[in-house]
């Protein structure tokens, strides 16, 4: 990774978690171990992937200042909605998270739901309450996401997920699963970062192109990561997918193979961002960068 | 209850039944199992109280036509997620609601989260995509049902009504959660038909206190049912508020004094329409109604 771009990295993860905790720190939410709970999630580090893809988009079609960051933060919330909900013990039933206890090991079940639940609820009034956001602009945002993120997006992603385990799934089904369940937010995050910097319409349909390889990017990286990564960098167990007989990309395709779907899937994605003329380098970037990570 | 009342009901329950549950049916929803378990409950019946307030408030301030069918549709789609999360294992261990198994119990546990996930998350897009809604009538609709359903509204009184169960409750404090709990989304209703029939600030603030009277006039009533109901009308079991070692109004006040109670707010609640200038007496049928109901 280049200095410039662990810089980047550093800078908007910082000025992402400041914007956000910030203003959950401010909701007088009821009860304390309530307020507790979702703070615990929202603390808890992570990459903000999804805030500095939504910056990065918006820069690209020359977006300037902090406009983004009531939907980059709205964002960032239902992503960890989603993985609080998904840990729980009906489904994933995980008890470590970005590294330390999920949130239900650490304050039970019945408060972890209701903390998913706040922070999905919040992320809609985050939008509605951004001073710096016209109506229709904020409308498109709180549609958008919550079709992002519902049950024709990320949730029916995770259903179809959790349907699939211990099946051998063929390799559209496993694509399918991957570009709902991880995806649809990762779409929504750089299609409303080109669109509040103003981009048109069929610039618009190409970064919703660009969202889907890099969401499968990411995955097959993800999958790569559960046989060849580091347990201490990773912050969960490796080989979780063996045990929980997962179908995988490496298992599909091998593990050579996997990288080689990969690496198709990142030219189409470089070549997306070529099409939509952007200038800014920070995309192709981030898209090398989601392909080489180690964590 | 009127005949003119129990037709009215009656009709609105039909109207908002066909739009809502025929607006779901149209969503391609994945897996087929998640589509089934968001419509099974939602085609369970229940009163449509909330719609029903929606569709009345705003009739009393002028309001003609379909114009509240998209937030009345969202409110109760958010208030049919949250018993869907209330009654799991991990919250109220319910088996039977609207006189039928609870959701997790028909779908398991997975399931039933998620679809209360994709109802909550649903519903903002229902009022975002509504055409016959302004792109500002739009933003207030979703950000206001944002903050009653959220951690400062519905969820932070479904969370202190867990913290208190087993404890003896103070009146304040039992009232604290009915408001948050149940008045949250009650003046939500009253509020948003108002406020879509055109009302005036000082009158939506009006508005919302008589919301907060009708809120603790069916938790009150709710309370009385419980002690002195008919199982077979209500469609859950009776007495499990003294099995659940919850506090009520009649363990606090007694049978009589919780009546009394009851009586107090319905005066106050007339006195919120009449300072109001309302002309219909709709609402004025619905607060004498809510009191006497007998499910």
């Amino acid at each position: 990774m280049s200095e410039s771009l662990q810089d980047y990295l550093k800078t908007e993860q910082h000025r992402i978690n400041m914007y956000m905790i910030g203003l959950l720190e401010k909701d007088k939410m009821l009860p304390a171990a309530l307020s507790e709970s979702v703070l615990y999630s929202m603390r808890a580090g992570g990459k903000r992937l999804r805030p500095i893809l939504m910056q990065a988009a918006f820069e690209s079609f020359g977006g300037q200042g902090d406009k983004v960051l009531p939907a980059a933060a709205a964002l960032e919330m239902v992503h960890t909605y989603s993985l609080i909900h998904d840990d729980l013990p009906a489904m994933d039933d995980d008890d470590y998270r970005r590294g330390q206890l999920t949130n239900h090991k650490k304050f039970g079940e019945a408060t972890a739901i209701l903390a998913g639940d706040a922070l999905l609820t919040r992320s809609f009034s985050i939008i509605g309450q951004a001073d710096e956001l016209r109506p229709e602009e904020k409308v498109f945002l709180m549609s958008y996401l919550s079709e992002a993120a519902g049950a024709t997006g990320m949730i029916a992603g995770q259903a179809l997920d959790m349907e699939a385990e211990g099946k051998e799934s063929l390799l559209h089904e496993l694509e399918q699963i991957h570009i709902l369940k991880t995806g649809k937010l990762l779409t929504y995050a750089i299609v409303a970062g080109a669109f509040l910097a103003g981009a048109k319409q069929e610039t618009l349909e190409l970064m919703k192109q660009f969202g889907m390889y890099i969401g499968l990017i990411f995955q097959i990286q993800d999958d790569i990561l559960d046989v060849t990564g580091d347990e201490s960098v990773i912050g969960k167990p490796v080989g979780s997918d063996e045990a929980n007989k997962k179908s995988t990309y490496p298992k599909l395709l091998g593990l050579e193979g996997a990288k080689e779907q990969m690496e198709k899937y990142v030219d189409l994605a470089h070549q997306c961002l070529e099409q939509a003329i952007i200038k800014s380098s920070r995309l192709h970037e981030l898209t090398v960068y989601l392909s080489r990570r180690t964590s």
